[in-house]
């Protein structure tokens, strides 16, 4: 994977910058952008000339068909600055495929590979101070593309917008993350677009996580919606569970994200010989294994999460506490998958990719 | 219901009139709109001042949570001139409650009902010339509302805008419909968001429809997702079958939007003395039902389409054709239908409200 600067992007630089205006030890994730986006259009057949510009808002028409019809998509990457300065982003081909897949599903025009990533690179080049060094920071790079063509008809617009933001952050959850087995509401149909990063697959699950916050959890994990038995995923992270000394994960599907840090977890775990088998996980196993002991412990994966370990879930108003042991494999998989991603150790993977 | 006008609305009235650069005669669907909008902004935990300004493009963040999660719902009504220039609305107060509906499921402020009700009553007064009388003529209004707070961070936004612009139309679909029956993609999940006028819904159908636009169909008339067993709904438009002399359509559910027109046409139907059943409508029973001659008719409605017969449909790459019959049930409904919208006969419903 090539991070191109092939691509001439016009570029229009910020008479003055904000950054010293922001207070890096206590960001809100996702809430400080950086001084410049990256801009490209889409109209008449073809992608327009590519812009850097000052971060500001712009102009839509009311009858723009990503206000009336959800054409919407994102990606969630991350860059890591290293103790030489040097900024590395994270297995940016897969985001960039995964975004062209999103696209294809909402009937939205594939971004050529040469745009995504000079785009990625010149504007990660220029807001380069923005990106801070040592153990949780990271750049959060957020890639999306909207429907801006006109009109209120319920058909694919001819128009649209691929932007890139950059925020800085450290964690995404702080304390204690406890979870709330869905037996009602679901994340994705059958032949659905659960398997996107669609805008639309996001706000559907806020009012039930409203509903298990209310309750006192920080997430909810989704079940299949046809029969709620098997585990998928939680809103903005893949699961994992640990019964015994194997890991468990469901297998990616059209109801499922494809999630970078689910298959890098996965590809660490067999390189530090974990045992591990994605299968469809069954909630009344998760119960019988709390219930006989085995079940040791669960983690969501993401790029946002990292590795988010979970302390307990409900399912039919029971509480289910999970032990607290020391030397989790969660632990070892975050150590090992942050260190790799801040050049603290070597990366015989090949993941990362300077900028 | 009262349409009122009670609400104190800031108006700034558009200079110019683009009236007279309008062919009335060639519209294409929703694609031309009025001189001015209704806008109120939700911020701060209430709604503010509303206003009617000219129709224009206004200002959002990048980070704006419509973009990233489609916190983003509608609505669709119309508006009718009668033969004294009065204008007439049809069941307001049904779309007033189902967009409040959907702005709970998707997590999303309710709309004050004299906020919704003013808003649109004003306007229509505004913009009055727009509104053509005659046969198939109607004012499209749009109700929606996005979420406009800024973050990136996968939790419902605090800040909103409710807009209502409106676009003249004449019918939606032109020519004949032939519909494609889903066996594997879906329009909605158990426990989803199937039931509300989300934006999210919508957009998740285009990549089917084009495959099925492809194929020759210009709908997919979408079944359950689990067993893809029970016929459900049309993108845009809820679906009626008739068997012999009995009108079938399936219930309303959280999978299945309850449309407007559709419960007008229930009401109808029974005050016309027409056999009705409202039950889950089975693939193979229309395909028997097809086969052995009792599958007289299948027709679409909706705000949009009004009634659209279908002309076929297809299953597993069989294509069943409709019979051609005279004196459709379809066509009763729709005149009966569009003659009590249009003012052209007594409305002993009370559903038409004069603004």
């Amino acid at each position: 994977m090539n991070v191109s600067q092939t691509c001439k992007i016009e570029i229009t630089k910020s008479l003055v910058s904000k950054i010293n205006a922001v207070d890096f030890e206590n960001l809100s994730f996702g809430s400080v952008f950086t001084d410049h986006l990256f801009e490209c259009d889409f109209k008449n057949g073809e992608w327009q000339q590519p812009v850097i510009k000052p971060y500001a808002p712009f102009l839509l028409d009311p009858s723009s068909r990503v206000f009336h019809y959800g054409q919407a998509i994102f990606e969630g990457m991350k860059a890591y600055k290293d103790g030489s300065d040097a900024i590395w982003l994270f297995r940016p081909d897969e985001n960039f495929k995964r975004f062209n897949k999103s696209a294809v599903r909402m009937a939205m025009p594939e971004v050529p590979e040469e745009i995504f990533m000079s785009g990625l690179n010149q504007l990660l080049q220029l807001d380069k101070a923005w990106v801070k060094k040592g153990s949780g920071n990271a750049m959060y790079i957020r890639p999306f593309m909207i429907a801006t063509g006109g009109g209120v008809i319920a058909n694919p617009s001819t128009e649209y917008k691929f932007m890139i933001i950059l925020s800085p952050v450290t964690s995404y959850y702080s304390g204690e993350v406890k979870v709330l087995i869905a037996e009602h509401y679901s994340r994705a149909a059958n032949g659905g677009i659960g398997a996107a990063k669609a805008a639309g697959n996001y706000a559907a699950q806020f009012f039930p996580t409203n509903l298990a916050n209310k309750a006192g959890f920080q997430q909810v994990i989704w079940t299949d919606d046809a029969t709620h038995t098997m585990l998928e995923e939680a809103g903005t992270m893949n699961v994992f569970f640990r019964i015994n000394d194997t890991l468990l994960t469901a297998p990616v599907s059209e109801r499922i994200l494809d999630g970078v840090t689910r298959k890098t977890l996965i590809d660490l775990a067999k390189s530090e010989n974990i045992n591990l088998e994605i299968r469809p996980v069954l909630v009344s196993e998760l119960i019988e294994a709390s219930k006989n002991g085995t079940l040791k412990e669960i983690f969501g994966s993401g790029t946002a999460a990292v590795v988010s370990p979970i302390a307990g879930f409900s399912f039919q108003d029971i509480y289910y506490e999970l032990p607290k042991i020391e030397n989790t494999v969660a632990l070892q998989l975050k150590n090992k998958l942050t260190s790799i991603q801040n050049k603290l150790e070597e990366d015989k993977f090949g993941w990362t990719v300077k900028i």
